[in-house]
């Protein structure tokens, strides 16, 4: 077997065996097949596809080119959950004490922030003291104990992934079903759970833009996750504008505080909530989703999923005591407020009363990764303060005095570089206009 | 301008324009662009190909890449040839010294054999003391001179071509009519001729199998002639047996020698003369194909041309009173007579009587690399001595008792070798069979 014949394969649109994709992951991982060499792999990939045994086998390959989280040692059903990714997605921090309070153990690896879109580990390190790196055995021991952890990945899982993706990342080979698909099931694969409950987004702030290509890729991944034997559902959600009213990292901590305490913004508790309902079910806690939401709604109402939380952020050495009032963790030097008005002037508009049709909700991210929020690339170092909080979402009437957003910032030339992205990240109509759904699918 | 975007814009079917390929071209020259993208990139051509405008673009950044060789102190219009390689292709060691004796001035740069095609260079080095790297001024002023030079490319033409093939060649992107063509016609528009004759082979010993492929080919060629301000023709030729009866250095040779003193077999003349002939148009010698080959023969019969062969050798340290009896050169300690009876055995063949219906003629040509008389990789070093001469072709009947070809070695096991490969290669018929055209074509 050789590279260059298996380029040609693909490229001639032949499907490979898995001995052939094994050997392009494992040579890829080892070294032995260079970059030069893989960058048109991957490209022919692009153009040619893969069917549903080359991605299983591939996602195999990539799954076993390093450690397996070894979870064995943790009591009950593991079910992992899984975001594509977005702006404003906070569901992990509120998921998470939910499940823990429901008696489903929660042993999770989470990432860290990159461009649009932010990472649970970065925005856990916006409370004080609150430490993503601890041991395996430590994590493992907390999960058992407080029934959740959530930490950065420490483990060497999946490195072919991480090499491949930074490979497609500067090859424009990143939006291929097959080749996105197996990048995310290696790593949940390797990670170890029982079951999956993967949120894939769609919209102008997702990877994925439109619904057809987001319920292929779930499709994708849940065919995956029959054939490497692991029992994964996909929920498809909007992320057609930000989740809930905060982004930024600390904000996102304390609305998803605000969450836990009942007082969550509709369309983020529903994304929460079904998230939560998939998983429970999954564990065997709830035998549908009646059951399962009323449990929910229960540890929510009586504080106990409040309560996991403040116990899980101690566990991990953080200020459980500053949650009570997030207020204090959230503050910056500068601030804009927002108007309609800012809104009226940006698009031209001359209305009276204009109503939020859609927004560049990419654009968004980005206004907040400009607030020193994001990284452009992954050596950056972000602002954990800083960040967007919205009073309006999609469908809402606007006028020119209403407050529709607040910026913060710690420097006033980032406030008004992010201030006019996100202004111009917003289309108007004159015609009110009805909102997206908040979750479309559930594969 | 960034390379990313320029992958992504090819790889959707955009069309690029001339700063986005020449940014692209000069940045992996410099290597500011790195392979793994350029890899990627050339995949994507591969699928989405390229239109006239950026080939011809290509082509021209790829031209500008290095040196352009300056043969403006040449006398006289100045006429190159090129063939996109087959076996046993010794034309323009018989189209030069007929050019050159009719008084067109024909200043080459020829390349080495690499995989089963030969290469004129290593032929020339045959020549007892003949040198193929002489300093561009004594090359000049031979072509003032004697009218003919042949060297190995000194100056630094086209790095970009050299740079780019050699990725091609790694990751199955070499098989795109663009990229061919712009390969082949960058270094020719720096090589310098105001004309150019093209030898497109097609068959199965050429690159193009079909030939649909080398006419697409030849017109992409004649198209950039074009757009650059050059006088090119395509003249597309059989390469679906070796060309003339001898493959290896010293025995092509020997057979160019034989054609300039009138004796050369049917289809190389053919092909020989055809090129003379138009490279005698473009030079302005002569009218029309008719008194184009009156002067060829000319030549050839009055034994000018033959005495050109040996001015040039000697004008280049070679021993030219070898060339009287060639015989002298071709010695090796083995050979092996091919019988009908070889090829009857290898085919499993059961009549008295069969014809050569065809033959993989690539695999002809990796016999007589297997008997040392080529490179796997450019680092081999080869066997000038060693070859194949052919008794019998394409059409001809064939008994068990004849001779078809006989193979010479300098090493038993090599010839064991590639004695079996050559009789391999051929596939019988019960009945006759017809003879393929020898020039197919003139673009």
């Amino acid at each position: 077997m050789n590279t260059y014949d298996l380029i040609m394969k693909k490229r001639n649109g032949a499907v490979l065996d898995k001995d052939e994709i094994e050997y392009i992951v494992d040579g890829f991982t080892k070294g032995t097949i260079p970059d030069y060499q893989m960058s048109a792999f991957l490209m022919a990939v692009y153009f040619q596809g893969m069917n549903a045994e080359e991605t299983t086998n591939l996602t195999m390959a990539m799954a076993d080119s390093g450690d397996r989280l070894d979870l064995s040692k943790i009591n009950g059903c593991k079910v992992d959950k899984h975001s594509t990714g977005g702006v404003g997605d906070k569901t992990s921090l509120i998921v998470g004490p939910i499940l823990a309070s429901l008696g489903v153990p929660v042993a999770k690896m989470s990432g860290r922030g990159l461009g649009h879109t932010g990472g649970t580990i970065d925005k856990l390190e916006a409370i004080p003291g609150f430490s993503t790196s601890i041991s395996e055995e430590a994590f493992i021991n907390q999960v058992n104990t407080v029934g959740l952890s959530i930490v950065g990945q420490t483990a060497n899982l999946a490195p072919a992934d991480k090499k491949i993706y930074a490979l497609r990342d500067v090859t424009a080979t990143v939006d291929n079903i097959s080749l996105i698909a197996a990048s995310i099931m290696s790593k949940k694969l390797a990670a170890g759970a029982d079951a999956i409950v993967l949120d894939v987004k769609v919209g102008t702030g997702a990877f994925m833009k439109e619904l057809e290509d987001a319920k292929a890729l779930a499709n994708t991944m849940v065919s995956i996750g029959k054939l490497a034997g692991r029992d994964v559902t996909a929920v498809i959600t909007d992320m057609n504008e930000p989740l809930g009213n905060n982004i930024g990292n600390v904000l996102e901590v304390a609305e998803a505080v605000d969450c836990l305490k009942g007082k969550g913004e509709e369309r983020l508790m529903a994304v929460s909530k079904t998230l939560a309902c998939h998983m429970l079910i999954k564990a065997g806690k709830a035998n549908n989703e009646n059951d399962a939401l009323e449990m929910v709604n229960r540890v929510i109402d009586d504080g106990s999923a409040f309560a996991k939380m403040k116990e899980f952020v101690n566990a991990q050495g953080g200020d459980a005591d500053a949650l009570e009032d997030c207020s204090k963790l959230c503050v910056t030097k500068y601030s804009y407020k927002v108007t309609g008005k800012d809104l009226f002037d940006a698009a031209s508009f001359n209305e009276d009363v204009g109503y939020l049709k859609s927004c560049d909700n990419q654009e968004v991210g980005m206004a907040s990764l400009v607030l020193g929020g994001g990284r452009q690339t992954k050596e950056d170092v972000i602002d954990l303060s800083v960040g967007i909080i919205l009073n309006k979402h999609l469908g809402d009437e606007i006028k020119a005095e209403d407050e529709v957003a607040t910026l913060y910032a710690n420097d006033e030339d980032k406030l008004k570089a992010a201030t006019q992205r996100f202004v111009n990240a917003y289309v108007l109509d004159k015609e009110p206009c009805g909102k997206n759904p908040i979750v479309y699918e559930v594969i």
